[in-house]
């Protein structure tokens, strides 16, 4: 094999280098020309020797377990045995952070780093470490030698850190490891904080993506004035893992049309393999430059003079070779500035010494012993390069989870619903939410958000709107509904912007809320699971702090949806939030408008969950005046003694559980039917906390046994209505003792265009279906009440029949109120 | 209230209209100005005649229960209780439906159109009513009144259709009910067929969404030789629900540039409220006209005179007024060209008799007598305009699952690896099977496409790249790795585009493969979700034949992600693809090369189903020769006694089962372990098909009780190793008999970075831990192995200070192979 490190090694030896002036530098391995910019001589010859510092330190993660510095020659067992970590995308991410950081000092900016592409951790970890605050979060990880022996080491090593952003990467809140939502995470962060800058780099593999894709449309929504700037950064090295990326095979002024269309003014720096470092950094200080004197432009017009019309932010275009200053040529084929370079350019360390010897004169190209003193600290003039403190990107507390803005809840009490006779009144849930979340938008302005893909006013919450309106800076139009730069409602038709914009402002410590409709949200399955992922990770990062949980409220759901058919019916997020640690997932579900409310004060009190609520926004029947709504969904789980028909002291023949809107609705229809049979003690079971029916040692909500016995018995037949796929019941309850025993109904994809009551029926959770099953399920009762049972199934086909001739439910079953009250 | 409709229904009186030539026509109810444009003023008259009879027909569906032509007086039984289906996009819908009609019949074209706005279904069931090939699919819905009544009664009414496109919809492919994905089923469709041209409307709602953002890049994968045209037609009627869309307010001048970046060459037409329909039908017809010369022109560059690069395909925005024709103001307010006419313009027909007036005067000013003769069947010059036959898109056998291409399926037991000893040589599975996949793709040229999001080399199914390379028509450069227009893999880092694709392909006809990393197919849940309810309702569609399955390969599972840790690991598809109806969804777990090769046989065979399958890509033992493999994978699951250690007749003392590669890997080492005890008798159970621990009342592949006892015996312990979240056994398998007994260790969320025997150890599904569990299960073992017990105890702790050390796991589990060959 024949390997070619550095490409631009020049002809300079390296021991010839002085410290002298001229094209020629001591901090650089290879010759770093001349070149015309901004950059005074002494400040390109620092950045670039930070520059090469970080890319030293990203190539010694990805390979090293011993001899960080190269003090010996390369040895076998200083080569990890398994090489990660990706070397094609990090020297791009490396030079737009010393970028980013001069940009900080001259303009005292307030930044944070947003890094997309994939599997490029070592170069934020690098900088981190340059920068001295790796070793202020992990104390072991020292500035020195032995620091970075560690340091690297624990790279993508059992028990270390990742390959690409995580928790445990100081200055990210970005978890790089599915892409495609870097910007809207980096759009998210900005939402409420003027003073925020943030640079945020964008793979041109990850702007294939279908979210990245839709997430540039995201600056018709951002508010010069309130919100802070965004700086968007493709890092355009051509490549993905096999194939090139499609946005650097267009023509430059394609790409530009298209950044222009997305309402962007871009600006365009180029290196190829042939062009000098120099010539780059220059390039890029110059866009840099320009780019920020822009932004500040716009937010004067927008702060000092009060223009909140949309400008074009500008956006930067990035052209670098992968795998720049990395080996050029491997065994024969060309690898710096090709896919080749995408992994690790020199893959055979272990058993190839040419490789091992390609890897030591690649370490070396960058001059170790110029960027490092003898104890392996950094030199004086690359520790004085980064802003100080709370200014480093790796140590901003807001990148950091180390800011958690208050949030003031008003009292949800005064939005409750007067319920004089139980299941008699009716309301829809929502909406009365909605008012109680215009309070809390209206208390926290500036801290709290409402995010819908189009559905707010669909889904009720429209009071919302009353606080500054929807969040528009596009054009307006004579009877537009309340569109504004103000707004507190974030409305986009892209369930993954909404969610990642979510993720973005609470990761830096905000509040909010994401209504969608049901069947929709498993859009965003994948964003859900890498956002639990981050939360459960998070939480053995000692340093980081408390996030506020991420709150969904899920309505138009699968029991009205019958009018749109199977494609609107889907409850299975549930299924895919429940396969998550115990530790970050809540689901509830309040069968009225009380309980809704009740439970939503709680979830927005908590931390670092991600809470499910399912809730009706179709007038429901008002079941708990709100001192026993609270009381009801505190124990998540209870027996509602008035909707049963229990002997005191004496065991029921049957419970009759319920958990949902609609099945707790059609569960008491179905009491209500049973009342009719003499003697019958049912237990009415509501549950509003699915997670209370696990076990106890698998989630922490869990009933003991005991508890679950006592409230399911040990032996009685058990008939459950459901709001979801009815396994997910069976799922958590299998280990109970009364499991064998319990019978639910819930939605099996039996959907089709429907009425409300149709769709129940089609299900098999509506309440004759339910009393029939009780009927059937306690002893001797179906033959007892034979009557009974035939007429409950011949209404049940009226019922049917009644949809198909008029085409919606009849009186009987849609006028039902609870007559017990 | 007030309510005026049809915004142009002008001063003209419906009476005084007559059949003479002049700007006012018989056909229709409002003014027809002149205009200049290709359409002759016969031409126009009719068209414009076929619009309004399509406009009524949709108003009626919305509305009508009976009276459908409106020949008495609208009463309230007249009218529907429940108003569903959007009118607000269907007017747009319908004038390109008609104008596409033009251009098939002028060019005698092969065209299919697909739907992209929400809830419009209205405009192509009434386009294909007009056509007739309503009739033909659905008799009962005959073209004369009674038909017609029918028809708008079945409309989003109990046991009718939906509201949008849906499989009882004709022509359309394209499920409507969750948006994003109109135009890159438009590309599927167009893929391999160069012969076809595919009208695709996209909504501007749905254009804010990612998927459909991702989509315009498709362009660069299209190869304009081999490959049908898509023509876009951006409807932009400026509202969603309640909010407007981005698109309709950026200047039209960014929005060109914005479809000029993504690389294509747009048209504009506008027609404002104020626009005379002649206007706007010789505006469209024109670009019409404009965009097909410049198809046609690229087709014959690139089909005759061979040049493949990369063309500007055109394509259309329209900007139309939402719900245009409907009522103008209603109840005071704007109503027409606004969000107001979204969904049904006036709400209240059934409880306010102004409205129901409005509603009469709206379908009157259609005039209805002059477009349908006395019989309510149309009159003859709207019966002549659409094309022909299968020509008419409503009627298009590939639009309409009636074209099924064959699959030639080369033998697949030529790739068998050979199996000398069981468990001692390894095969990477994928890359056999990509050797297969290979001969599949050459054997079947224009017929089998592999999908992947730039990981088909990463899956080790690069072999396929013999055939074509990879579909690429943008900028190459040298040294890309076989990028080349006549590809047959087609990679784009969009796991929606990838899905979208094979969609669109499959319900075409043709065949296919998805290979993606396990945990990302979490980002196409939602649209598997629409496939499999599609697949389900589409088999209730008489006239709809089979479609091919869609196949997943999932690798880069769970259990090989240890180095990319927690964000890479998640196997919680199968339980989203598990809530779908037993009918249309298989899930296999093949644990080596030849299992592999004969499932993938089975899925490329099946039809109307997905098939999920997972296959590791590493290196793997190879268990069972290939007429084995075939018997095994035919059963689905099985005894494997050469692994266990049964006394023949009699029962044994404990079932140790798995399912999945490397949950097989490690139940056969925990085997090998517990030959070290005396006696004990091991029932090894592996399982490939995940559908035969169903109850077979829940599954067609449902093992009966017998069978299932049979295999798990009824009361000795099961230790189970499982690919998957290990509830998703236990939610197949409650209903057994032994289930209580079963014990499953699965991923449980126990994930970082490491190796990859810690990552099984850390979720207790190793080697050691199964056998102490089975030492712990049997009665009395545990106890009397008490040594045995400590040292397997042992070992594991010293695998895991093993890998903390040296990196990688332990030479004594890493080099394991099965001693008892």
């Amino acid at each position: 094999m024949t390997a070619t490190p550095a490409s631009m090694a020049g002809d300079t030896a390296a021991d010839d280098v002085t410290t002298s002036e001229g094209p020629t530098h001591p901090l650089t391995g290879y010759t770093l020309d001349e070149a015309e910019g901004p950059l005074s001589s002494e400040e390109l010859r620092v950045m670039d020797a930070w520059w090469r510092a970080a890319n030293f330190l990203s190539v010694g993660q990805i390979y090293l377990m011993d001899n960080p510095l190269v003090h010996e020659p390369l040895a076998l067992e200083h080569v990890k045995p398994r090489l990660l970590g990706h070397w094609g995308t990090t020297p791009g991410l490396n030079l737009v952070y010393v970028h980013a950081n001069r940009m900080i000092t001259e303009r005292e900016l307030d930044a944070v780093y947003v890094m997309g592409p994939g599997h490029g951790g070592p170069g934020p970890n690098a900088c981190a470490w340059l920068e001295g605050s790796y070793t202020e979060l992990f104390p072991a990880i020292t500035q020195d030698e032995r620091g970075m022996a560690a340091f690297f080491r624990q790279f993508s090593f059992p028990g270390g850190v990742p390959s690409h952003c995580a928790p445990q990467t100081p200055g990210s809140f970005h978890e790089g490891g599915e892409l495609g939502y870097s910007l809207v995470h980096a759009y998210g962060a900005a939402l409420d904080d003027p003073g925020l800058t943030v640079f945020c780099v964008v793979g041109d593999g990850e702007a294939e993506t279908g979210p990245l894709a839709a997430s540039w449309h995201i600056n018709k929504l951002i508010n010069p004035a309130r919100d802070g700037a965004v700086l968007p950064i493709i890092a355009l090295n051509g490549y993905k893992i096999a194939n090139p990326t499609l946005l650097a095979r267009i023509p430059e002024a394609e790409l530009a049309e298209l950044m222009r269309g997305y309402g962007y003014d871009p600006h365009f720096v180029t290196a190829e393999t042939s062009t000098n470092p120099a010539q780059a950094h220059q390039g890029l200080a110059t866009v840099m430059d320009e780019c920020l004197d822009k932004i500040a432009a716009i937010q004067e017009r927008a702060r000092e003079h009060g223009d909140l019309s949309r400008p074009a932010w500008p956006m930067i275009v990035l052209r670098t070779p992968k795998g720049w200053t990395g080996p050029t040529v491997v065994d024969g084929q060309q690898v710096e500035g090709t896919y080749r370079s995408h992994q690790v350019p020199l893959a055979a360390t272990r058993t190839d010494d040419e490789h091992r010897g390609a890897l030591e004169q690649w370490l070396r190209s960058y001059r170790p012993q110029e960027l490092f003193d003898d104890a392996g600290r950094p030199v004086p003039e690359l520790l004085a390069l980064p802003p100080e403190g709370a200014r480093r990107m790796s140590a901003n507390p807001v990148a950091n989870t180390q800011r958690l803005l208050h949030l003031d809840l008003p009292d949800f009490r005064q939005h409750a619903v007067e319920v004089a006779a139980r299941g008699t009144s009716s309301h829809e849930a929502t909406r009365v939410l909605g008012g109680w979340l215009r309070d809390v938008a209206r208390a926290n302005d500036g801290s709290f958000l409402l995010f819908g893909p189009d559905e707010v006013a669909s889904n009720r919450l429209h009071d919302v709107l009353d606080v500054g309106g929807r969040s528009w800076v596009a054009q307006t139009l004579e009877g537009d509904d309340r569109l504004s730069p103000q707004g507190r409602s974030i409305e986009i038709l892209s369930e993954h912007v909404c969610q990642g914009l979510l993720e973005g402002y609470l990761l830096t410590g905000r509040h909010g809320v994401f209504t969608c409709y049901e069947a929709f949200i498993h859009i965003v399955d994948s964003m859900f699971n890498q956002h639990a992922k981050w939360l459960e990770a998070s939480a053995a990062v000692p340093w980081r702090g408390s996030v506020p949980s991420l709150n969904y409220l899920l309505s138009s759901h699968v029991w009205r949806q019958d009018h749109n058919g199977s494609t609107h019916q889907d409850p299975g997020f549930l299924d895919v939030v429940m396969n998550k640690k115990p530790g970050v997932v809540r689901v509830y579900l309040p069968p009225d408008t009380n309980t809704l409310l009740s439970v939503y004060d709680h979830c927005l009190r908590s931390r670092n969950y991600v809470n499910v609520v399912v809730a009706g926004k179709q007038p429901q029947l008002d079941y708990l005046p709100m001192d026993e709504a609270i009381r009801h969904c505190t124990r998540g789980i209870g027996i509602w003694d008035w909707a049963g028909t229990e002997t005191p002291g004496s065991e029921p023949d049957v419970v009759l559980a319920c958990a949902g809107e609609i099945p707790t609705l059609e569960a008491l229809a179905a009491a209500d039917l049973l009342r009719q049979v003499q003697g019958l003690r049912v237990r009415f079971v509501n549950v509003v906390d699915l997670m209370r029916l696990q076990p106890e040692s698998e989630h922490p909500h869990g009933l003991s046994d005991r508890e679950f016995d006592a409230l399911f018995t040990t032996d009685k037949p058990v008939v459950f209505a459901f709001h979801g796929y009815p396994w997910l019941i069976h799922r958590l309850a299998y280990r109970r003792t009364n499991h064998h025993n319990m019978h639910v109904r819930g939605y099996k994809e039996n959907g089709t265009t429907t009425t409300p009551f149709d769709m129940v029926m089609l299900n098999d959770v509506d309440r004759y279906h339910l009393a029939i099953d009780v009927l059937d399920r306690v002893p001797g009762l179906a033959a007892r009440e034979a009557v009974l049972r035939q007429r409950l199934g011949d209404t049940r086909l009226c019922a049917r029949q009644w949809t198909r001739e008029h085409g919606e439910d009849m009186p009987e079953v849609a006028d039902w109120v609870w007559p017990h009250g």
